[in-house]
């Protein structure tokens, strides 16, 4: 059953995974619209991101935001059309952007929406992509954490997803050498080609730690950390004295249900931070930097109009394959910033 | 025998110790006096500095500074009065410190010396601790880095140690809660009636860990590190969401020879400061803020004059006993800032 106007359709999470979700652990239901109230809007949900970061919510370890309760809606950021309008300032037929979860129509308070504005009116699934939070999330933990300057070298992991992609095409209009690293050929060709990344190396072949040498002969500058694992590895011995690493995910570890046996390299990294002098630091944008999202909006605005930002999205069509798409991303199978057409985006 | 005025001692680096040092790692050899040069000044070290750093010189691992070579003389900072002068700028008698070595005298170039000024002056031997480089990297390292907020609370390690108890002590002047840890109830209770500090946690006692979580019941928003292990260790799962890392030293680690085995906590480390959205920033204070020295002397004489500040010295007789000094250092046994008088510091 497609997304009509008669029905709510709902993904909830149905039980909590250990290691990878499964799509077991969603449910579709089917329920009445939701009705809007006073200073509310009525949203129907055209495009759903899906993004690493949802796999947290899904479990009830100890985390910055409260997980997703059993037999509730999945949580996540859509890109929706008013409906029905019970606030002045929305009329039907408005895009906007918003918390509404993996579902067909929501009903939000109006202060909780943005309407879509300048360059994502003309393509609106871009306010989940470049011009939405994952693109927030490269500017920012690129530009006040990372601080490249001409001529360093940057180095980004899931270089062709929305955050790793925008991370490589600002530090390449600051002037800096941009190495990316992707998952198989496909994507690093991509990198290269469509991104403008200096080079990009295939992390499935085995040979990263050694290829991420020889690709980085001055060493590392900004390392911004969204995977951890394999690739923090063989970053690790590459870093330069006053090396900077914002982390803004650790996707190779989510499904992770034990820490890896051998070695406790904790000590390691604290003494490499120490001999060289290197900043590392977490966050999470819309805690950290909500209040200086306009910077981002007008930069990114301008950048996007003069064309130096390029982007790429994989799309799936309708929310019954939500689950499947998602379990796909943290194996690494989308390729570009992963949306889910869930409705008719043309009328 | 003593300091005297017609032959010079030196420690010198007799080989390279693999784990704690051994007395045999350091050899004592008397030589002629140096001579000064145009521009240079000969002096006569009367207090020696030993500090936790001095282990790494002593090693060829890779680090932020070259090691000391096979047969030189032990690198260090020193209080020395002015033998000769060849510079219009210094005339014999003056107080100076300058990384003369582990030596009875040392001819340099005046522009590497520093003349003792202010309230160094009362107390010379001052100007290697609270008014020297550990107070200038207890100040920098909590202040730029660990940026202390008026009821936060501040936890700090080697509690009666140079840095440790200035680290509490600008804590406290900050309005902060200020938990120290330190080996032994002799030190715990000199850091809680000396120093001022509202709690000192045995590290001795083999309940660190459940007793730093009882002392903190609003967490930790600043863990100023200087030590790393045990204390780290019960540190991590305390640390508040937004905390400061500022790290200066890993004494615990300094003679380790490999890493525990175990799980590997790497991942842990950096998924805490990614979901607590932590900042840890190693530091070097003579690479990162030389440019900000006078920020320092200015700032810690005005409290050093106003009695703000209270220090402890563990003062050691003879250069002959530096190599045995220095072991115990490592080990903790020292209680309050260690020097080595070296010379008569009356005339």
């Amino acid at each position: 059953m497609p997304q009509n106007t008669s029905h709510n359709r709902r993904q909830l999470l149905a039980s909590r995974p250990h290691g990878a979700p499964t799509t077991e652990n969603f449910r579709l239901e089917t329920t009445a619209l939701p009705k809007a109230s006073d200073g509310q809007l009525l949203l129907r949900t055209v495009y759903l991101s899906l993004d690493p970061y949802m796999r947290g919510r899904m479990s009830d370890a100890p985390s910055y935001s409260a997980p997703v309760e059993l037999g509730e809606v999945m949580t996540g950021g859509a890109v929706s059309k008013v409906v029905e309008s019970q606030h002045a300032d929305f009329k039907p037929g408005d895009w906007v952007v918003a918390s509404t979860g993996w579902q067909d129509y929501s009903a939000v308070d109006a202060r909780n929406v943005q309407k879509l504005q300048g360059e994502a009116l003309k393509h609106p699934s871009l306010g989940l992509g470049v011009l939405g939070m994952p693109g927030f999330t490269a500017f920012m933990g690129l530009l006040d954490i990372g601080q490249p300057k001409a001529g360093e070298t940057v180095v980004v992991a899931a270089a062709t997803g929305p955050v790793g992609s925008l991370v490589g095409q600002i530090a390449k209009i600051k002037g800096c050498k941009v190495i990316g690293i992707a998952g198989g050929p496909d994507k690093c060709r991509y990198a290269v080609e469509h991104f403008g990344f200096d080079r990009c190396l295939d992390h499935h072949n085995g040979l990263l730690a050694e290829q991420l040498k020889h690709a980085c002969p001055d060493g590392i500058d900004v390392y911004f950390e969204n995977v951890g694992g394999a690739v923090f590895d063989a970053v690790l011995p590459l870093l330069n004295t006053k090396a900077r690493i914002p982390v803004c995910g650790l996707i190779s570890r989510y499904n992770a249900t034990s820490l890896p046996q051998g070695e406790d390299r904790l000590p390691l990294l604290a003494a490499t931070l120490l001999r060289k002098r290197i900043r590392m630091q977490g966050f999470i944008i819309s805690l950290d930097y909500a209040h200086r999202y306009s910077e981002f909006a007008q930069q990114m605005g301008e950048w996007f109009a003069a064309d130096k930002i390029k982007f790429r999205e994989d799309i799936v069509d309708g929310l019954e394959n939500a689950p499947q798409a998602f379990i796909g991303l943290l194996e690494g199978k989308n390729f570009g910033k992963l949306v889910v057409r869930v409705g008719n985006d043309q009328d």
